[in-house]
Order: C-alpha cells, then structure tokens, then sequence
C-alpha cells in the first residue's frame, strides 16, 4: 500500500491513497482523515486503506483523480518522534578520519542516533528556506520508517514488526553549526533544521523481496543540481537494521504511534576504504559532507563546497523495472 | 486561565478549563477537544476559553465538575516540539566541576538546548516506570512554556509574545547513562526517558506580578521522599530567559504550535559558590545530580543515591498566599 499527504491547509494535511505506479490517488476521508489518525489505529484502519488500495490499483475506483507529487506534504507534515540513527558505520567514520580522529570500537556495537524536531518538517517538493547560506548546508540522503507503538524495551528480535511504513528522506544539516554545537555537548539542535520526506510512504510488503531483514536493498538516489551523486546500496554496510535502530530507541521509553526512525546518510564502502564518486566510477555519496571528507583524506582539503542558494537535490528510489517507489524529493535551497 | 487535559482513553486526552484555585472544571468540546486542537488555533479559541474560565471562576457554570488532578494528564499527553534549555548555568558549572572542568565562556552567552523526545509523555500523577533503577535515576524540576507558531529567526526581543502557556516539568534524568550518550557526540537519548508536567497549564497574565521578563518569579518547590529538598527561586540566576530560549531553538527552523520550551534544572548560587541545601539553610536543589555535586566538591564523593524503585518525588508551586498554582506532579519510580 502507498499513502501519501495532500496539502489542504491544514496542520496535518489529508491522508491519500496513491496507486502503485503514483498516476491515482483517491481521498479516504471516512476512513481517515490524517496519517497520524490512520497510525493512532493502525490495525483497524490499515485493512480498510488496503481495500481502497487495491481497487485504485485495478482501475475501477470511481473517485480516483490524477496524483500530483507537488501537491503534497511530507507523509507526516508534523510528528510525535523523529529519532534519527546513523547505522552506515562509514559515514561515521569517514567524517571523523577527515579530522584525524578514530572511530570507538563500540560504534560498532551500538547505534548512534539524535533526537530530531518533529514539529515542522517541509514538504518534499518545498524550497529549504533558510537565513543563511553561510552554515554549511547539506543534505542527507536516507531511509526512514514509521512505527506503531512500540513498547518501552522491545528487543530488536521482535522491534521489526512495528515498522509499518517505510519512505525516503532528505535530513537537512547545517554542517557549519555542528562542530559548536556537538562541542557544547547537548548534541544537535540548530545544527539539524527542519527535513523532508518522500512524497510517499509505503507499506514493507509493498517492497516484496527488496524489504529483507528490517532493511531496504535498493540504490538510493541522488541528484545534485541534475547531476547523480549518488546511487549506494541501503541494504550495503548498514551496521544496525532498523529492528535494531528501534530498540534502540525503545530502551528506556516507549515510542508513540507515528514515531519516525531513520538510517542515517546512507554510505557504501564499496571494497575500498571509503567508496568513491559517481565521477571515479563508484556510487557515490549521500551528502556533501562525505565528498569533502575524501577529498580533505586525499588532499589535505575540501574542494566541493556546500550549497549555496539557488543549489538543488533530488532524492528517490526506483525499483528494478525503473519504476519510482516513494515519488522524488526535489528541493531548491533559498532564502528565508 | 488555567487549562488540562483528563485522561479519557485517547491519545491526546480531553480539554479541561480549571478554575483558579483548581477546585472546578468544565469540559469544553464545542470550545476545543484537545489542547493541541486549541493552540492549533490559539488566536480563534482562546477567548472562547476565557469566557468559560471567568464564568466557572464566578462559580456560576452549570456544568462544572470536580477537578482531580489525578485524572489529568500532561497538558499535552504527546507534543510535536520538547525543547529544554539549560537556563540556569549553576547547575552547569556545578555538573563540570564536579568533575574539574570548566565551563566555557560562551555557556554564559549561548544557551545549552537539547531536543527531547515528545511522543509519549507520562501524566503528573503516574509512576515513572523504568525496567532498571541503575540507571542513575534523577528528577529535574524546571518550568515550561508553550508557544504558538514561532516564525524561523524571531528575535528574542520579539519571542515573548509567542509564549501561550506556562508550566512545571520533571524532565527525567537517567544519569548513568549520560556520559556514554554524551560521549559518543549526538546528545542525550536513552538518557532522557519521557518527562511529566504539571497538571495544570496557565497563561502568563495568571501569574501576574510573577511573570516578568520572561521569567517567573517564584519558588519552585521540589520534595524526595516526603521531604522538602528545593525551593530555588524560578526568577534567580536564570542566565537566558524564555525569550532567549525560543529565539535560540527559532535560529533555523520555525516551531510549531504547541511547541514546549524548558527553563533546564533550576538552580541558585545563593551568593555562595553553587548554593547550599535545605538542612544547611540554603534553598536546596531541584535535582539530585547537583546534592551530588555539591557532596563530590566538598567530600570528594558523592553520599547521597539516584532514585531507587518506591522512591518519590513532588514538584509545584504556590503563590504568595500558598495557593497552588498549577497543581502537583507527584510520581513514584517503578519497576516497569
């Protein structure tokens, strides 16, 4: 099942049906009215979304309209958690080599994740409106998933089972605020503005065999000012699994219905020591920041800078027919 | 005017308008259902709460009811945005000298905020149930705000006038996890588990002389275990007040209605170095962590213990002439 959020002027928007090939949509309203609704009751409303879902898909639902990617909101325009983890260990690690420093071993071992802010995020056809284009501004390519409740300490084995949506992510950082505000020690907060997601969210079964093992093999991609930048396998070198992410999060709370957990940058080592560019014949990269990183290794400096306004990046995924998954978060950057 | 949330089976709980000595309350779902349905709309529903606030004060609402604090929930249940400064520097200084380190200088000029999870807040009256209490359980009692829509880069000169609601928080504290979590870079997680709030939430021209520069000016009063152990006063030694503080989480993102804004631990100097505790005649603390401290400076370790299972904790605040302003969080660790 593929759902999505139209923009209706309200806060949370209006919850969509959208059919597998995202050329239909069809409004539930007397299902449910928002996808926060639909995930406060997940296993009464789901079979009934499903229903909507599968008629839309054969063609003959009589309320169907075209489905306009540019019309909607983030899934959840606005959530209860967003809790991000950064399980590709070689994003870590590249960024800390960058700076001489080694990576602990218990990185290994246990998952780094922030806190985000939840209460505003941007559409994924919306500018990335910010003050300033002097802050490092990069994007983030990631996976994310979305939660029913998840029992305080549920363990990995059995977190997978919570996952009921799975959608894409561009996780906006401001690289020039972090290293002040990791210094201070309270993590990031400025540093991390508001993200985007993918126009859609859809259900695990809908990914059939490319859903293994709580994590997603497909190349994620991106472009960057209608260049690739990056095409990394998000099922390669992803240390934790989002059953594991979850637990991780759910150790010492529970998570609400609705909660969003995400990947992390997604990176590949590719059997080299920190992968290589699209340019170099590697796949690439998710951000910015890793680039710099492996020219600064290679150089002694970055060369590539930040983005700047009027910079644009395209994230999406596409299936092994070539045909797109979550629809494309497309995002100028611009002055607020 | 005061407002909370009753517990009724659902997620956001049901709109409550309590009278000022909090003995009535009057439920107000032609007004509002939720709280969040309210400051979605704050400009709109705010006067229709007040004409139900002035008649229930006058003590002639026909439908009026008994108001049990237990009954309440946070006044939002879950939020979008949970943001908690470290407004009070002593307690800072205090945790790093504990351990010989030094603030740095620009602690006294940019505030210390980290982003707390918000989707799953426990109630003013319930057990903090946590599957270990080794975890170096601690309260922290602090003071809150909620705010309306904050636009991305309000000045803190212009910020107070987003403040909406004032109230109590314990922000829940797992100290033995703390230095892990921080070392590894990102901020606190696991170490923050949900933190409760007082059942009631007021407006700021309820706290009339009380409420200046954006600070409120009244003993917060912390009690262990059926003991008095803090009534620092709110107003004192509050380096950034909440202006500052929702200007400093604006920088780079808008906030969203309802979005709830912390003080931080608050903490005295007392014209002392780090203040001093009740038995001493000093104003006492409002966490355990700073007696902790205090004990380390002074013994070279610390005697008294993080929270066990059965261990309590009250946290309010009354007026001049005693009375209650936003009733009592009172909650027992439990084993979860």
């Amino acid at each position: 099942m593929k759902l999505a959020t139209l923009r209706n002027g309200s806060r949370d928007g209006q919850l969509i049906v959208v059919s597998r090939d995202l050329s239909q949509a069809v409004l539930v309203p007397e299902i449910a009215s928002t996808l926060q609704a639909a995930l406060d009751n997940w296993q009464l409303i789901a079979p009934q979304l499903t229903a909507v879902y599968d008629q839309l898909n054969s063609g003959n639902h009589p309320h169907s309209f075209t489905f306009e990617q540019a019309q909607c909101e983030s899934p959840l325009p606005r959530a209860f958690q967003w809790a991000d983890g950064s399980a590709y260990v070689n994003h870590v690690e590249l960024v800390r080599k960058a700076r001489g420093a080694e990576i602990p071993e218990s990185f290994w071992t246990d998952p780094l994740m922030y806190q985000g802010g939840s209460d505003d995020f941007i559409g994924p056809r919306e500018d990335i409106l910010l003050p300033s284009d002097e802050w490092g501004v990069d994007f983030e390519a990631e996976v994310a998933v979305i939660t029913d409740d998840v029992p305080m300490g549920t363990r990995a084995e059995h977190a997978g089972s919570h996952i009921k949506l799975v959608m894409l992510v561009n996780d906006v950082s401001l690289r020039g605020l972090i290293p002040g505000e990791l210094a201070k020690g309270f993590g990031f907060f400025q540093s991390k503005p508001a993200s985007a997601f993918s126009p859609v969210a859809v259900t695990p079964d809908e990914l059939s065999d490319h859903w293994q093992q709580n994590k997603l093999h497909l190349p994620l991609l991106s472009e960057y000012n209608d260049k690739p930048f990056g095409k990394p396998q998000a099922g390669e070198d992803m240390t934790f699994d989002f059953a594991q992410l979850i637990a991780h999060a759910a150790k010492s709370r529970n998570l609400g219905a609705g909660a969003i957990i995400g990947s992390g940058t997604v990176s590949n080592k590719q059997g080299t020591e920190h992968g290589s560019a699209i340019d170099e014949g590697g796949v690439g990269y998710s951000c910015i920041a890793e680039v710099r990183m492996i020219e600064t290794i290679r150089d002694g400096q970055p060369t590539t800078p930040f983005m700047s306004f009027g910079d644009k990046v395209k994230i999406h995924m596409q299936d092994h027919q070539g045909q797109c998954i979550f629809g494309t978060i497309e995002q100028t950057v611009k002055q607020a």
